[in-house]
């Protein structure tokens, strides 16, 4: 991959890459028992934009690191993304049948596949990480930054967060809070993976990366909760205007549509500033950043 | 821990030891997500046996592993094992409300609850794994061995067969392979990585373990339908009869209650001759196997 491409041919390029990646590192669906890898085939291939591939490869790019690292940094993020998936749209979390434009796991296979392809995942990601040539000691840091952001104090505690505020008022501090480990916490680890697939990162570095990586956080969150109030499902591929429907606080409905879309701006420019110190060579961090804000689905 | 004391005082020893190092690495209950944190220590704390962390520090003692190393990976295997019981107790899997005498995890907190903290669980328990001071490559190795035994080359995928196994006929070897997968898994797990926390093993040491793993684990089986068959669910502690009652294939329906007696003990002897190798020094290994044979509940 170059600097010089265009931002979209980077991106069909870090995909594609991506995509090999990760159906070589899901277990096979020929493979007893069939049925289970299967569904972690189909919930984890062919889908979604891959926000946090994209950042592993884009966060990779700045420290020269090599694209098998990032292929299996980006697999096991995305695994971990899909697993979260699957358990969320199940009928005892958000209850959803509609996922990437296709049916969800629960209704294409059934709610004990689709529980058990979510665990499988989950500890799919972390067999892939123990994977390749590089250093036994940056391979257990990556494991335990994944676990971290996976976990009650990451993506799964958010999750928890939000399941108790449905019908709640949220202060805009608790909507954060909320988000910061629902979404954030898998978008921060997607950057620093990335990184860390490289050069060791000093200080400085890890700092402006988190900066970075807080800000997309929350301007992908703002951008979520702008597009369920304002898009159609066709676009969305999955349930539009179901954080209103289900009563959950959302930044329109704390902050409203208008101060929502600046709020997404002001951080695309956090996000901006906090990549300076790298210079030109963080520019597909940038693109990232650009793309989370102003992407229509 | 000496190898002087009887059996059931070093049980006791290792259930104290085991119960503070679960204690102290899982999450609190008082730490924001509350709710989900106390469903997470209300699973995996004060209950059960101790099968997996028996075996985690009978297989240290064998290979000279400090305790403390013991801890934490018996930890981690009970976080995997308390998470696989939440998750099968759900009601689109077993749907039980009885675990260890007490209401199961979706009864006493919610489905929603359940199913993330045994998704929490799961990445809680390779969180453990990268702690301490051990060499990362063991880390590595330790990690890699538990997320295959958990996933769906392991306990995922023994669940997945169980699942489609219900009302139909097994044969012997077909019952064998989804046991070896559904619970065999975490057993050899169990005792390859409490050798993994001493020494580092040749390969007929491995492999001497491995029979001894296998042969327990398929013991532990047989002896759980025995006592389905046999037992009431205020003894087990969990609904008796309930394999009978769900149609599904034991060993006890296949080959009749005395020739699954029989078998257990075969596996006893087949777990004892594996153990030769290492004298005396296997003792509780051997205690164990014996546990898991005799054992009533």
């Amino acid at each position: 991959m170059t600097v010089m491409q265009a931002f979209g041919d980077w991106m069909k390029t870090v995909q594609a890459n991506m995509e090999d990646a990760l159906a070589s590192y899901l277990p096979e669906a020929t493979h007893v028992p069939a049925r289970l890898h299967d569904a972690m085939r189909y919930a984890a291939l062919d889908g979604g934009k891959r926000v946090r591939p994209l950042l592993v490869f884009a966060a990779g790019e700045l420290f020269d690191a090599d694209d098998s690292a990032l292929g299996r940094a980006a697999a096991a993020v995305e695994m971990i993304h899909a697993y979260s998936l699957i358990h969320d749209d199940m009928p005892c979390m958000d209850d959803d049948a509609l996922r990437r434009g296709k049916p969800t796991v629960h209704v294409e296979y059934d709610e004990a596949t689709a529980l058990l392809a979510g665990d499988a995942l989950q500890s799919q990601a972390f067999i892939v990480l123990t994977e390749g040539e590089s250093d036994a000691a940056r391979k257990l840091e990556m494991i335990r930054l994944l676990a971290q952001a996976a976990g009650s104090a990451g993506m799964c505690g958010g999750q928890a967060i939000d399941l108790a505020s449905v019908g709640m008022t949220l202060s805009l501090a608790e909507l954060e809070q909320m988000h910061r480990l629902k979404t954030g916490a898998l978008l921060r680890a997607s950057v620093l993976l990335g990184a860390l697939c490289g050069k060791a990162l000093t200080e400085s570095e890890t700092a402006a990366l988190d900066a970075y990586a807080n800000a997309i956080g929350l301007a992908f969150q703002v951008v979520d909760d702008v597009l369920d109030a304002t898009a159609d499902s066709a676009t969305l591929g999955k349930t539009a205007g179901k954080d209103a429907a289900d009563n959950k606080p959302t930044y329109v409905s704390i902050m409203g549509l208008e101060q929502s879309r600046i709020l997404a701006e002001e951080l695309r420019n956090d996000a901006h500033r906090a990549l300076m110190p790298f210079g030109n060579k963080a520019r597909r961090l940038r693109e990232l950043a650009d793309l989370i804000v102003q992407r229509k689905t």
